[in-house]
């Protein structure tokens, strides 16, 4: 009898160690050979598995597997597309189903935050329903860490370590050049709805005068005048400030502070908060600013990548496999902490449909009284996830890495029209 | 007899290794302890040097010397501050001299871009008309790389390996995130009148259709129209399009592409250009537009030095140094290549004076026909410059910087009144 194969994609924001999830699920489905048989993975997430546009990993070496394991980004393409509700749309389902189908998909995982899972939990309710023997697994994923049931997410210690060494050396850089002006400086740091990875820049600081002296998280209403107060007392004290500010922080109002940038959908196009606060700064106070917004840079940085997150993203794809073999439908790999120093954490299951569309905020203890900073308990929390440095090869100057090359599985059904 | 004091000091935007330069400033004065009595610094520049606000480097330890050559950002503070014209200001030129007589100081060696290089001459020649005995040495350090006579500027290497590897590890983001819609990412470098950042991002690339596509130097005026040809072909061709633009970019007319953002003073603050294009984009084309913007990031980045620019950076210290004691008055150590592959350079002395105030831009060899892009000779001159990593040690996740604490220098004179 042919083995079921395993179909894996990647879904959403990518981030600096996704890949080493994909890397681990192959590995881990290969070392599984008596249960699982071709790993498949969709190109583009979901659409991909709609499309029937897929790729056979059979071909990937173990150079291949070790070189993937460190590329940043999505190697296999990922997706912002949620599938329709099945009552709404069943022939979505049809083909997806009949995709699995022809492939011989048994085990479906799907890589990525929030809006995955609850594709995952549609997934797994439509095979039920359908009578599909199906594996629907849960792998977490992304830089926000604002999934529950999970202590962190892979992908947020490697963009909590950029956002602390952003910080780090900026501040030094704007410490050498204060002078009596006053000199500002603003970075601005992913975060729609929860300020993880500007709490994260933190860890930057030993001191309390070093930077950053104020961060900003969406979790807390943005008071202006309580701001600007803040940093003239910091540059009062110090010649100079450095503020941490997440992308998404709104007014108690409820309005974004940035600039809003609508695409022709009306979407809001987040970015400009850092701006903003810079020219506001430089208005009311007459500081000189700078700021700095690393967007993309901040969750692709394969250079400056976590051990700890590596190593969490590395054992959630093997988890994920495991689940997937023995059984357990709908479920998420979470990472458990078990001690923070020295930092201990192994990896459990979590049901899907309890987590799905939650979202996980920075907590009220995490946060300072003044809402304008982190407490000691958020850096003892954080401070683990971003240690350890996990150095890619590099080849004229830049890293080098390297794009397998992928093998295409012949189409078997007609082309999809959704 | 008293030994004459050495006087170093740093100006203008600070590098990841300026304090490189530093270090081996004073490493190379101590084993010339027969020429050089104390090395002194000034705390932001020459302002330093005008307020007696003098650092005793000779507490720093070995290991401190160890740990200054790694820490990015200007150790012992600079200052964006031009001397006045000796004939309109001579009561500023009494003072330094003072200050250099009150602390035995008889080389003064003044660490930064091309402002700064006039400085020196303006000091150099000063002395000569009083009859003091100076000799003044340029130290060149700029990541903009626009010093004339050099072939590279110390801190231009390190940050074009950062651009280099923030375009590539962010094109491989959004080339994972292509859509039909079609995604276009803006990179904004740093480089007001000259492109040599935004040309190094190149360096990302091995083929054509790897990010980055388009580089927009100040060099060429901004051609809107072909630049929006470009971007959309290359969507069209690739699903996504990436494009590194100099913050200073402008139109024919020399109007700059940036928002416009003026300080108190009316003087422009640019960064922004990365946000028009974006924007630009969106309202013509229609795609889906991100944009990032180091900042300091891109001059601070101490975990990501190049070695060869780590040992420029010190080459130069040292040859400051020897140029002092031989009395080469009004020079600066320069990087003279020898051979681009494999790289070979040494250091020669220039004169100050006929490089001063000039700005060395990229040349029309290294800008492709249509000037959106560069060539493979801008390829051949930029590669050798981001070889090679040094990488600082860490400790809690993040870079472990630290901070010598200086011994500052009893003040000998009244307070200055500028």
């Amino acid at each position: 009898m042919n083995k079921t194969n395993l179909l894996y994609a990647q879904s959403g924001g990518v981030t600096a160690v996704i890949n080493a999830t994909a890397a681990a699920v192959i590995a881990a489905s290969r070392e599984r050979s008596d249960a699982i048989g071709t790993v498949l993975a969709a190109r583009h997430g979901i659409l991909g598995a709609l499309g029937e546009d897929l790729i056979d990993t059979s071909t990937l070496g173990a150079g291949d597997l070790e070189a993937l394991s460190h590329l940043p980004g999505g190697a296999f393409g990922s997706c912002r597309f949620d599938l329709d509700p099945p009552e709404r749309n069943p022939a979505q389902y049809d083909r997806l189903f009949a995709v699995f189908a022809a492939h011989g998909v048994g085990y479906f995982l799907y890589n990525g935050g929030n809006g995955s899972m609850d594709t995952v939990a549609k997934i797994s309710a439509a095979a039920r329903v359908r009578g599909y023997p199906l594996v629907c697994v849960g792998v977490p994923k992304t830089v926000d860490n604002d999934l529950e049931g999970t202590d962190c997410s892979p992908g947020f210690g490697s963009a909590a370590k950029y956002a602390a060494v952003a910080m780090l050396e900026a501040g030094l850089d704007i410490a050498s050049m204060a002078s009596s002006a006053g000199r500002v400086f603003v970075l601005e740091v992913m975060g729609r709805n929860a300020g993880w990875i500007a709490a994260a820049s933190a860890l930057a600081a030993r001191t309390e005068d070093e930077p950053p002296h104020i961060i900003l998280m969406p979790e807390v209403p943005f008071d202006e005048e309580a701001f600007l107060g803040a940093v003239d007392a910091t540059v009062k004290r110090l010649g100079y400030c450095a503020v941490t500010v997440s992308e998404g922080i709104r007014r108690a109002d409820g309005t974004l502070v940035m600039e809003q940038d609508h695409d022709r959908k009306g979407h809001v196009q987040l970015g400009g908060a850092g701006q903003c606060l810079a020219r506001l700064i430089h208005a009311r106070l007459g500081h000189k600013h700078h700021w700095a917004i690393p967007d993309y840079l901040q969750r692709a940085a394969g250079h400056l990548v976590s051990a700890v997150d590596h190593a969490q993203a590395c054992a959630v794809g093997r988890a994920a496999v495991a689940a997937a073999i023995a059984g357990r439908d709908c479920v998420m790999p979470a990472i458990r902490r078990l001690a923070d120093a020295p930092y201990r954490w192994d990896v459990v299951l979590q049901d899907v449909a309890a987590i799905a569309n939650l979202e996980r905020r920075v907590p009220a203890g995490f946060i300072r009284g003044d809402g304008l900073h982190v407490t000691d308990a958020a850096k003892r929390y954080l401070r683990p996830l971003i240690e350890g440095e996990v150095y890619p090869a590099y080849a004229g100057g830049v890293p080098d890495y390297r794009r397998p090359s992928f093998a295409s599985v012949a189409r078997r059904l007609a082309a999809y029209v959704p």
